[in-house]
């Protein structure tokens, strides 16, 4: 059973917990607790919506919903903490380093050199923060 | 040999339009064709820089990259006909309707709902001018 | 009870109709209707998430989140069939005429003067429909 | 009288200087400030077009208006500063803290869940800055 | 006496609707005629602000000021109407059409190339509604 | 001979190196260093397609180019560290600082006041390192 699957019976939002647990690891729990003192309604949302439903979704694997996501965070260029976020999550469900990188230089196309020289920089500096040499699996 | 290995001796140009006739097909040519009269030079830099140099590195393989372009064209919302281009490609490069709309809906999160809805709305265009109802391979 | 009350026992889908209904009315049941060929289940997720979640919420009455909603989609000027739809529903919950003018104005400072004339355009469009002149009741 | 009533014979650059005052308090005299040596003709301009023009509209009211800015900043998501500077100006004419959070909540619906969630923590170190829980007015 | 030059006594209204001309020629009398009925009180703040204040001052010429602005529509990518309106302006204050095309190019760096080729379609309209050949004067 | 004149033989990446040292000095050898532990194939990308193709194009001065490019990153707000070094590379290529100053705020009209805010303190940044008063040349 892959860890999209639904679990009979799970709700929306302890399935969201689970698969952000599974996707985003502790950079996912410390943003849904950042929220607690401020909007705790919309850390429950977090969990519901986007990993208890979207994330959820049989029809595409995570390695695919993390390339997807890291290219129009890239592109979009104005939310560089979750970019971050997501170069982590595509390193956990799979993602070689190199492959993060192709996905951020091939943004320079669509969105400009701009947006993929930041994107570069946000990847450095999650690659630094693991501790690895590129090159090593996550 | 896959398609995105370079051949010896080719040119970036060359290897570009072929590149470009594999993942956009008719579409593709459309668009280097309507530059002729305006730009030519630029026909020719979309050939060299993003199909000879970009589509052509092996580190990612074509189904990845057209996932990453979808959902970021989808998510910056402001370039429909090149999102229709591109849905096309990674149908031609073995993405399934399915997936597609997996992609788009993704989307939502990221770049809000009406982001998502443009797209879906793009790919029901293209699906139907393809003629195929969902659910069959491209 | 207002209109965005819960009813108790009531689903998000159903709370999700029921206000999507009051505030929409039928331009939305257009965009549900469209979805229902090439994704039913986002048009679920439309019914669930913004409608049953977001606009549900007690805290901000319908008025303030559709001026929020007005204000947004004109900024961003990526949106303009859903600025039409919320331009609509802005008068169904008791914006004046002048009033979303007033909002769509405002935006030439926080986002140009293109997205604020883009915006007028789009309310032009939006009242001749509805065939009422300005300065009447919605 | 209102604070957006004109006053007879007042020139937009006082009327300008008195409707920032009222509405951004501190904030906004340290952005008047911080220009002067490098462009006070634009420090003029935002004192004379948005506050001197624009938020001395009759149409609707400052609490209205600021509603449609932190939606708008929220959404565009690269304008942080002045989505802070705006918070507070919301705080000032009447929004609470509960209604600042309702509205940048709603922004995840147009915009995506990292444009709100960065509202979300700029909306976190405003009221931190101001001292008091969430809860107590303003 | 250049035509950017103040009047002695001009009113901002007078001076924008006398650059607004000389620039925008007979594009711009037809967006200000479209407010009419809409917004009257916008077209006369696209008269004063951008017309009246900005394009007037002395420190950039009329040439340099439209290079700015092909630019950042073309980039911004979601403000067709006006970026042809633009593109006229540019041939009307002495910029080629290669020059025109050549800040379009350019844009592919920044924005992407999406944001480049639209720009490129909306100028390949505006030139063939001119009916000259490229390479002729405007 | 202009800067930007072609010689015989030389090849992309050396024109783009020799473009890139004349435009942006210092700046740009910094962001090619920054690449080489991550992505160094991005920065020959740099070097050969903006610096070696584009801005070595015979159709526009690299005067007008900078206006261009320091247009679009103030217009599209979410590139702050490339408009930095853009308006180094402007003052490098013949802008005087009033003329920066003067394309920034003529931003205000096309993509709002927080934009054009946001690109003065960039520039008052890029002023204050280089330790001039606002008045000299460069």
């Amino acid at each position: 059973m892959t860890h999209q699957s639904p679990n009979a019976g799970e709700s929306r939002l302890d399935r969201g917990k689970r698969v952000l647990a599974e996707i985003d690891g502790e950079a996912g729990h410390k943003v849904i607790a950042a929220l607690q003192d401020i909007a705790p309604d919309f850390a429950t949302y977090i969990l519901e919506f986007p990993f208890g439903d979207i994330y959820s979704r049989p029809g595409l694997d995570l390695r695919a919903r993390e390339i997807a996501t890291i290219a129009a965070l890239t592109a979009m260029g104005n939310a560089t903490p979750q970019l971050k976020v997501h170069i982590e999550a595509g390193l956990n469900v799979g993602l070689t380093r190199e492959e993060v990188i192709e996905i951020i230089i091939q943004m320079a196309v669509y969105a400009g050199f701009p947006a993929a020289l930041n994107g570069l920089f946000a990847a450095k500096e999650v690659f630094a923060a693991r501790g690895l040499s590129l090159g090593e699996q996550g």
